[in-house]
């Protein structure tokens, strides 16, 4: 990471970064509590709102021994129409450690960095990035197939608006693995260098069904993105049938069961999402310990 | 309790369990600050607001040095329509050690134990069962009066919608108590081998008087369940005219004074009240103990 | 302060307590992680939104190691109509060190200290009194012009509405300061013994000029106190051009940039905006110490 070790997006990372930050998140997924961070202050600032991401990072601070303060918008000065560069002059008066930010706008992390001490981790900005879900999804296809490198990842649904496919794609490009882009095609993006396909079964190629989030709202009556949910889940739903044996499906979350996914492939064994859960708490962890300049090493030794 | 220490229902206890669990409520009362769940995490999983419950189990957690994370369903992933199915894979997948339920459909708390290793506390489900509530009411009664067994509670008010009354009568029957339940002939249960009065004047004949909530919209037009809030504060409001001496007075709260309980029974010392909240405390301090299987007694020796 | 160390209102206060107060979070900030309220509860009761105060105090006291339990009035018991005295013998219940309560109604604070043995501390009373801000308000000052004595504060803008600006005049009087509101004849109390000005000008005369929030309510339609936000923001902005070099500016956040003041003197080195929120955390982890009797130098030694 660069100097400030801001987590902006996957581009800011090397193979290097990746592979460090990787084998630090599986220390920490055998160690026993640690006091690593005992005295530092990690603020969650989140103006989406977000139970998984949000707790995820909350738990991996306090794991750590860190103090945490987590604001949301509602209920916030933010709903005061404070704006976002005074709000974080306001907490970085508190000198945290760590500040985590979620927001609807593309580049809302830059503007929180120019704007404090803190070294600024990014939990999802508008369409853009999502740095650490797609280092958690590494870890996760690491450890469940034993490599990286010449994985093929079949992403699938609405990439169009997938903050979660972007990173995903230049992750996996940093670690040698390659990524085909599956979906109806006014929910593929254009100009992305990346092979796709508006043919469901062309998942069958794929080591790995990632399977995308679709969001109800493209959906209704008028987005005129996909015709139906129904129609979707009937073309596009991962279902047990179009699974090859041996192939991992994997989901950020939170699953709409028989719509994307098939309620059958969500509890097969072939099926990595909770997996995924478990490996964003250790990857979170590292990602903090990272920021703060901790070396870990040292830590357990 | 059973071999997995759930707390769902009062039927899972014996005699035995509830004698133990009111002892070890006991102890910590009067103890000072415990770390016997440092490192453990317990996870608050409350789908209705509750104020009152939700910063007990809270509070109790945290005075035994265990991590908290609350997850409240305005806001969260509850709200993207995820199923509680998924939700608890998710949540489990940080192995905590507690779940501690609150939903609005009774059985949730089985759904969310079938899906867990973690050992699950209800904390109310529906209109069925919130077993710490009647423990803390056990605790309460036996420190205010001395004994337990063949003590007399009348219980007024809503009856039929109260799993507050369904847990409390039950556990009254383990320990040697009886019930008997007063209140409009709309809102009694049928079925029940209680027995039951529509004459306020019952009241009388008990040693405690248990008077439930009344729920605000229960008393709107068109819910037909009591003509009117005055009407039925006139009727069924515990009054000090009402009440003999000696008896002492209890309430789940909140309380809405000038309906079902008059503010001068409220603020009079026959009223228990500030004590239920108190044993609130330590009652869930003991559950969360005897779930994770922590024996007190060691810790304190 | 008096024998119960309640911090209700700056009248509470002596010359000598702000004294000690300001001495002791000036020791404070230059000390490490304390543990001075170690098994320690601080219960905070925000009937108002606010989230720089909440934070503030909430990180104060975690940063003492005290445990916190944050009662928000929205999904909690506030909404199912439980009356302020109710909800704080339920509090108090939990044997609380402080409650520290926010109110949109005057007077709140003392209904709270009639009903608990906690230690009350007022975060924001209705447009009466807010003790806290107006000792970091010193508290600043104090840092950034090194004295208070003799001091000349303008209090500009929506004086009528502000309990800052009531708490701040009483505390500037007791340091040997003194002050003069400024600002729309519309918008300035009536019958307090202060200098008063409609004339923007006067802020020339003062060492520091104090900026106080517009309400954007007050500008709307109909509400009469201003013709319009921009009207406002051209007759009682704060601008550089009003400023005289060496003036200080402070602004108890969050700030309408472009409306009662300019973005270049919010982002300039006369600003003290930041300062104040510094101050916050310190002086509250101060009046946490002092409400509770613990004397820093003793912890410290």
């Amino acid at each position: 990471m660069p100097e400030r070790r801001h987590l902006i997006s996957i581009a800011d990372l090397t193979a290097g970064d990746v592979e460090r930050l990787l084998t630090t998140a599986e220390a920490l997924a055998d160690a026993g509590p640690l006091d690593a961070l005992r005295g530092r202050t990690v603020v969650n600032l989140f103006y989406e709102s977000s139970t998984r991401t949000s707790s995820s990072f909350e738990l991996a601070a306090r794991r750590l021994g860190a103090a945490t303060l987590t604001i949301r918008s509602a209920g916030s000065s933010v709903d005061k129409g404070e704006s976002l560069k005074d709000t974080v002059l306001t907490l970085s008066a508190y000198d945290p450690d760590v500040i985590v930010v979620r927001h609807p706008h593309a580049g809302a992390p830059e503007l929180v960095a120019r704007h404090t001490d803190a070294h600024v981790v990014n939990a999802g900005d508008g369409k853009r990035q999502h740095p650490t879900q797609a280092l958690l999804d590494l870890f996760t296809m690491r450890s469940a197939l034993g490599r990286l490198e010449g994985l093929h990842v079949a992403i699938v649904g609405d990439v169009l608006h997938s903050r979660v496919a972007r990173s995903l794609v230049q992750a996996l490009a940093l670690v040698g693995a390659r990524a085909t882009f599956v979906g109806p095609p006014t929910l593929l993006p254009r100009g992305l260098d990346v092979p796709m396909s508006s043919d469901i079964a062309a998942i069958g190629a794929a080591d790995v069904v990632y399977v995308l989030r679709m969001q109800r709202e493209r959906m209704e009556a008028g987005a005129a993105y996909v015709p139906s949910l129904r129609e979707y889940a009937a073309r596009w739903g991962v279902t047990p049938e179009r699974l090859r044996p041996g192939q991992r499906v994997m989901h950020p979350g939170p699953m709409n069961r028989g719509v994307e996914i098939d309620a059958r492939v969500a509890d097969s064994t072939a099926a990595l999402v909770v997996d995924q859960v478990r490996a964003g708490l250790t990857v979170r962890m590292a990602v903090l310990l990272e920021a703060v300049g901790v070396d870990l090493a040292v830590e357990v030794a």
